[in-house]
């Protein structure tokens, strides 16, 4: 097992290993002591991991209830966040006990937001089941639930107490859903690392290994620039694009490839305004290609910029976008758009 | 116009004076530049105060547009909170913006949490137009909602950049609103200060000078305990029956009159367990009256007692009371309810 320990305004531990989620209730009863847990999940990750996380917590003497959604990425809404927060004081959850966010990205905002609701503040427990989740959203504190105008509009700067990730649980992905991570783990070797980049771009072997590198990378952003107004800003390279396919595609196009198609758009706008060079969005196509992912979509120009224009990275008039200068370096650009 | 400045995790200044309503524009454009506006009101409060407000935000060169919702402390809710979110997104408010939260506390909870929750928080600028507000929810960032479970079990803690109190405004509110208001000044009396206890046990004089002694005193609290696991808590005193009080007449009965009867039940309890002798309830129970609250209700003991049991300030299997020792001093003591 491999540990990241974060320092962002809470520290905290993510724990990265195999079997890891039989023992996630000792692990909390040693941390946090006595208390009671609420776990929230999505009915797919409720079927094949509530039981073992549910006795884990049981056999650790820490009373466990659980709240299951429909999973989706339209389950990120104010009803679903209001759901969870109503039960948990229905089963009157206290200001010391914990929830416990059981699954992927969906499931980390929306139990997120409501730990940090509930009562203002209540501990927060991830358990990243996807590659998506582990490498990005369960670290670092983000959380939010959609709004009709725009995607995670809604939300709160609210760190985990812990993060324990069982890379195991990937074995249960869809191909496309594993795909969906190594979108975002490119993203890191793009942003930082060539050496990752390296190890990525053919497909990967030693996956505690990438993840663990990834949450390394992911940390020390977070350390440096835990509210987003300066270099956290970097870990939206493709964002700014993605969100737009996302939502012009009406939700068909998963986040994770849109991020894809997004790292390229923005290496060939960083090509036109001369940051870099042409070849350099070649190297980050072939490598979305090797890992399954999708390199273009059938959505026009002006279809994704009037996307863009609701989307909150804008600022005033302009847009904050993230250009590729190097593999391992990017820059932040606010351009007209 | 007094100051009074804050020491919270954000610092910001409480501005108490006379006429102040007419130069909020110029003095927000003053401290935080280029930005636009959202102003929240309740439909009451925006029929007195709207349009000069919103025209010193315009003639200070900050654009401003409004959010209008129906008056009561029925609207502090999810749909209300999420009305307000998704017309910030339609007016495209972006994260270096302001949310005016211009009314009582109701408004102050709403506004302060949307704009806690938008893009994951924006800056507030609280304009108290109630004694209650004005002396309590205003300042310190305790924002919420009520779940169907329970009152402000959903929240966020997220501090104003601005507080700027009219004290003028205090002469459209009816009698019992502003008894309302008092009920909370005579709480800082008794919590912290015999001084102020002596100075309002008759009805007031000078309200800007109660008012500042009373923003001073939440003030170090909030900068001791901003996030209330400790000392902050003592402003509690009276809430725990106030809050089930409230729940139980069906808020027919108001906060500020719960939290009077609240205080007399906790002068009460604290002498029942001999840490004050009765007469300090005799005392408070006058100063009450004279400020034309109630000191009893017509809810018996159990009802009140069945309604704390779901209150948030329940831990375990106790609930913390605040307990008068004498006029200026009070304690916390964990007690089987």
């Amino acid at each position: 097992m491999k540990t990241v320990h974060i320092k962002a305004s809470t520290e905290y531990d993510v724990l990265i290993g195999r079997n890891l989620l039989s023992s996630a209730g000792e692990k909390c009863a040693s941390l946090f002591g006595k208390c009671r847990a609420m776990i929230v999940a999505d009915d797919t990750v409720a079927e094949i991991y509530l039981e073992t996380v549910r006795n884990s917590f049981e056999n650790a003497g820490i009373p466990a209830f659980d709240f299951v959604f429909p999973a989706g990425e339209e389950s990120k809404n104010k009803d679903i966040l209001f759901e969870i927060l109503e039960a948990a004081a229905e089963n009157e959850l206290g200001r010391n006990d914990i929830m416990v966010a059981l699954g992927g990205g969906v499931t980390g905002d929306l139990a997120g937001l409501a730990s940090a609701l509930y009562q203002r503040g209540i501990k927060l427990v991830q358990l990243p089941t996807t590659l998506l989740a582990a490498v990005d959203s369960s670290v670092g504190g983000k959380t939010a639930v959609d709004l009709e105008n725009g995607k995670n509009l809604a939300g709160a700067f609210h760190q985990p107490s812990l993060v324990i990730c069982d890379v195991d649980t990937f074995a249960t992905l869809s191909e496309k859903v594993f795909s969906c991570g190594m979108a975002e783990v490119i993203k890191y070797g793009v942003l930082f690392d060539r050496e990752l980049f390296e190890e990525t771009k053919n497909g990967i072997t030693d996956i505690e290994k990438i993840v663990e590198k990834c949450v390394v990378l992911k940390g020390k952003c977070v350390a440096e620039d835990e509210f987003d107004f300066g270099s956290r800003r970097l870990l939206n390279l493709g964002h700014t694009f993605a969100h737009s396919i996302e939502k012009m595609s009406g939700y068909e196009i998963a986040h994770g490839e849109a991020v894809a198609i997004g790292m390229v758009m923005a290496s060939e706008l960083s090509a036109e305004i001369g940051i870099c060079d042409s070849s350099l969005a070649d190297e980050i196509r072939s490598a979305l290609i090797k890992n399954n992912l999708p390199v273009s979509c059938e959505l026009g120009f002006e279809e994704i910029r009037s996307g863009m224009i609701s989307d909150k990275k804008r600022n005033g008039e302009e847009i904050a976008f993230i250009l590729p200068e190097s593999i391992g370096k990017c820059v932040i650009r606010n351009i007209k758009f």
